[in-house]
């Protein structure tokens, strides 16, 4: 019972969804840690295999792609990204969950750049496998010496050489360059530095097998590697590729960006509307069971408030996400800049102050491995600072109103 | 461009809406204020008589009642919650606007209780010179007492005797008493101590000019009295009114009261969104046009943050709020309740940041005569009290959470 | 028992003067305001003239002047700051109160300045009477049309012509010039707009009584006049004073004002951690009288949380504030300017925390005339404003800890 | 410059502690976890034993025994509280250095025990070796079945058989366990349910080898297992210890308890301030350095609004935790209760705050292994919970208030 209409597609979609949630993914929870922790923590995960024919038998498959992106519906399903919310909200209830319906991030992200940017020929080798989920891919964009949310900081050199392009620089928090079957990463670096600002950049197809690619390491996120997906940190030293593998053309990173950015940080807010969701009902099941000085938890008055405060604010945060999934699929992505920048701050924090309370409500086990609360509070704030800190998308914010009100500033 | 589909008619009568206040009362605020404070605090504003049949012929009147509420079309034009919501938002952005348009509290409480619950005769005599805006009318409910949160507390006696009622206690806090012509109240007392809990209560019109009923004092509100309109402490000594004036029947007080209150808290909290909007407006020109170290306010991060945190407090309490219009128009008010409760906690605390940060912005001018913001502050404050405390709602928002996952607990 | 030693000294003027306190003060609350309400509210208050003599009887007088301002000990008792925080914040639980034993703002800032820096004509002149408790005095920085957070904005006027300086400039917030005995005023503007930034201003002492001086309104604080001391707007019109008005010399005004704020941003700190108390009483008394629910309000957890929530700030408050005055005796109000700065952020708004949780337990009656609540949430939210906002204090602060790890930056 | 008196003594050892931080443990943090990361994480770490006679020889070892638990001073320097403070502080600023000095938890607690109720023979056979730093111990109390935060839930059993006590019991969060020196639990329990509520418990000596003793597993904490230290959960079954190993006597255990854990929660205060410090130190130090959006972040106003807040909120944090420190020096532990409840709410929640704005200002790194604010962030949001929940704590803190004003209510 919301606001906004949902389409019987997505309403048919979500319950069938659930249903599959209910039968494969919860009861796995802990089976997933089991096949993660024995042997060797970057091998693929078996689970993962088995569950996604299953997921893609019952049309739970591709469901991120927009009209948009994919005008011909060649690609998906076509769902807008207001019938998609509702369905990433509940695959992002479990961090691994996403991969089963192939809709995980970066993922989706690259495949959106690929199908809107990206040549036929370059559509036939890296974007089909992608959909078929048969590889998985890393976006090279972050860089550890720099601060990348401003991206004309970022000092990664693409250079035409002949046929080829000559790619050098470091990068870190390349996610999703642990799973053994990442294949291709979209590499963000300069052409040409002298150029205007904004048409410095490039973006590149770099197969991650290429000569001079190598894993520095792997990063941790408070205590958790993550594995097999993993976040790693990337050289790349006199890399060559075809001419052919430059997305768009020379300059148009920026742009790309600006294109890739806007879904991908909606479905990061639609999942972490997920995460909240989850935490919430994890802390009403335990403030039902558990017992302190004579009563329920949810006897006491302060959990109680813990419930009702994160009611509110979920409610809130996914109405303002849902808000401006309607905005991208009606005005587009630019013209709801501001509505994206306003999620991508909201959404982290509303879903860490209610994990936050969940975690308080379990006491020890709410930080330990007994919960999955833990681990979700580590991943959500790293939302906090992933494609830009919250202060560079609440300037977006302001700017945005300064500018609906007729006020021009320029950046101080 | 809103989540939710606004009906070509609000659509048109919010564009009237606006033009009328663009030309006639925000122009005439301080005007407003100089005529209240010239001579008699307590007589009534002849600028309030000018512009309201300007609003009525502008087809600007009586807004607010929904269907459910007349079903006849009988008293209104018949505008949804969800529909007036966008309205009620822009009246509220001048305290003393909405009487302008005959959609001014507690008038439209009162005119939704006597449309849904008075007899012919009732209609006749009090609500018709209502939606005609001839008269005013009062709301006692509160007293000084006791905690009136807790509607069982409530001392007040209502006693039959032969055709008359024998009406005695103490209320407070009965807003609008004030204006001259204030001429009926619906009282709310015990008429059965020994009931059951829920009907012990009943409300009964009594008219002001009734012997025994008394204007003790006037409250202020911080320094406020909210003159003309006022909230007054009121004596009510052997008060007697024919048994006709009982509404719904002996006993029936809290249902009243529930059916009452729900449209009217979505009242203040539509208008508490357009208070915020509008200190956010202040705000914003303040900060673009006021010089501090060498440079505008706006230049300052620390103002756009407040700009910006603003924007996405709103615009998530504008969407919760449409939401709980949007279930009290599908589900009715009574399953609403989780809802209603959650904007009655958010609005008037969204309110108070907002306004409170636009007051920082603005320096002395701000909690000074000079702008509307330390009157709007006052007025918000209020609003965490009146029709129970924040925490009376959460406790509510808590209940219905506990009970969507089956967990069923007495209030302790 | 706290963590700084208190000095036998304090211990038994404390005693007393909380002897008098509960005497005379808090008895005479509703007597003082009916004395102001009745008749020209701008009168004098004969209540305070009963109370001054018996407070000044019991050696409860002058008490705020430091030995580093008053070394011969010609002016007062010479306490140390940290030996007037505990007195001045108690003085500070009732607004008016203070002046009964001569230690109100701005009167103690003004009379520090002219025992500091006044020469022995000067202080023949307006400091005796002041320090008699004769006539009052106002202090004339704010100026309505400029940010004044930022001194060097300051527009008014000081021109030397012969023997006299002729002064322009429009004022406001000028405290206590609304009280019938206020003689004389410190005056701050230019002197020369030319000079080096720190050295264009000069503070001069204006009679209030000088032709051309003029009060223009008073202001409001969230509605209360704060009558009879007031804020008042003037006017300066070719004002003439006698050259030998100048107070220090020209040129001199921005380093006085720097000596002059520090004490009286603490003295205002110490009487907002009495504020905070007061409140915190009447929050604890409320609650555990108040029923609602069938229990007292103590009795429900909510309710002790804020209690909590309060003693634990106020502690906090009260430490940092203490600290400050430390350092301000032992290291000089020039090297305390951080710990200054802090408290200046932190007290107001732990006042404010504190009282608006009072009003939330006191329901509309925190909000009323009935409690003292909803005056003192209004003035200790001028206090974030008055003396620099927040933000100019924070970034003080901030400069601070930057310098101490060896960071400049120039404020951008 | 602080507001206390630091003793000379207190003044000397922090010179020579602040030295060997410098010297030994900053510049050894990475080898630290090279160390553990390499082969057997469970096994000593020899830098541990590399740094601790270098300390011992300095005199900056066993410095947390204050005279009340050592009247005799044979077993440390006898330090009060409030000397010990900034000491413990400064070794609080690295998680592994307490134990360096022989001062880490759960140590300390159990020495303190040990000095206090310990017979001869069991501080002979436990406390000597402890002080020499030649074994470790651990606390067994809370209970992964039941909240913990309620003692009287504890369900283990202590039962006489003879010479022995027969023990059972499941046990968690048994800091240090995973030590392989760990020796000696102290083991909480129920010796007789059926006695009052406060004699039902007791504390005995378990030394970790006797059969019955298993360890189950180790607890992450948000992903850290923070070896070789360690979380363990610990069966017990038909554990049998001589008569002898009781502590203090039958039914003492809550008595005990209370005297441990005031000292024990003031030490995780400290440290925490230490950590708060240190956070706030690193953030300075990237503010300067890094650049975004041209100029370094200490350019942004954001980045010093988060530095002065930090600045503000641990100096207040410092300053009531000394406060409580002076309390149980000179009133007692239990005369402090309230003041020891405030800090254990404080501290950690300051520190979660200034460590969270650390992270922020450092972007991915802060979240990573290249820091150590990440995992100090989960080791401080573990101490919201470890020793009680902050609510347990807020409800002593609003117990003592309602008291100290004369109110008295039975916990509802």
């Amino acid at each position: 019972m919301t606001l906004f209409d949902v389409s019987p597609r997505t309403r048919d979609l979500h319950g069938r969804l659930t249903a599959f949630m209910d039968e494969h993914i919860y009861p796995n929870e802990a089976e997933f840690h089991r096949q993660v922790n024995e042997g060797n923590r970057w091998a693929h995960v078996q689970l993962i295999d088995d569950l996604k024919p299953k997921a893609r038998a019952e049309g739970l498959w591709n469901l991120f792609l927009p009209p948009a992106s994919d005008p011909q519906g060649e690609f998906g399903p076509g769902l807008s990204n207001l019938e998609y919310a509702p369905l990433c909200e509940v695959m992002g209830r479990v961090w691994w969950a996403p991969e089963i319906f192939n809709c995980n991030a970066p993922d989706t992200g690259n495949m959106e750049v690929l199908a809107r940017y990206g040549t036929p020929e370059q559509q036939a080798q890296w974007l089909r496998p992608l959909l078929e989920g048969e590889i998985r891919s890393a976006f090279s964009m972050t860089e550890p010496d720099v601060a990348s949310s401003d991206a004309t900081n970022i000092q990664s050199s693409i250079v035409r050489d002949g046929d080829e392009y000559v790619i050098n620089g470091a990068k870190w928090w390349t996610s999703g360059a642990g799973d053994p079957r990442c294949r291709i990463s979209i590499f963000m670096g300069k052409t040409d530095p002298l150029a205007e600002r904004h048409l410095q950049q490039s973006m590149i197809l770099v197969p991650m097998d290429t000569p001079g690619v190598t894993t520095e390491r792997m990063l941790t996120v408070f205590g958790y590697d993550d594995a097999p997906h993993g976040h790693a940190q990337m050289g790349f030293e006199d890399v060559r590729v075809p001419a052919s593998n430059m997305l768009l053309g020379e300059g148009r990173g920026f742009e790309i960006a600006q294109g890739r950015l806007g879904p991908g940080r909606i479905h990061h807010c639609m999942r972490l509307i997920g995460q909240a969701e989850r935490a919430l009902d994890l802390m009403v099941e335990r403030a039902s069971q558990r017992v302190a000085f004579g009563k329920p938890l949810a006897a006491h008055q302060h959990v109680r408030e813990a419930i009702a405060q994160s009611r509110m604010e979920i409610d809130q945060a996914r109405l303002l996400t849902m808000q401006a999934a309607h905005m991208m699929d009606t005005v587009g992505n630019k013209a709801a800049r501001g509505q994206i920048a306003a999620i991508k701050v909201v959404a982290p924090n509303v879903a860490l102050r209610v994990i936050d309370r969940a975690i308080q409500v379990f006491g020890g086990a709410g930080v330990s491995q007994d919960t999955p609360l833990a681990m979700m509070y580590a991943q959500a704030r790293t939302l906090r600072l992933a494609d830009g800190p919250d202060i560079v998308h609440t300037e977006t914010v302001a700017k945005e109103e300064l500018r609906r009100q007729g006020v021009s500033l320029r950046r101080p």
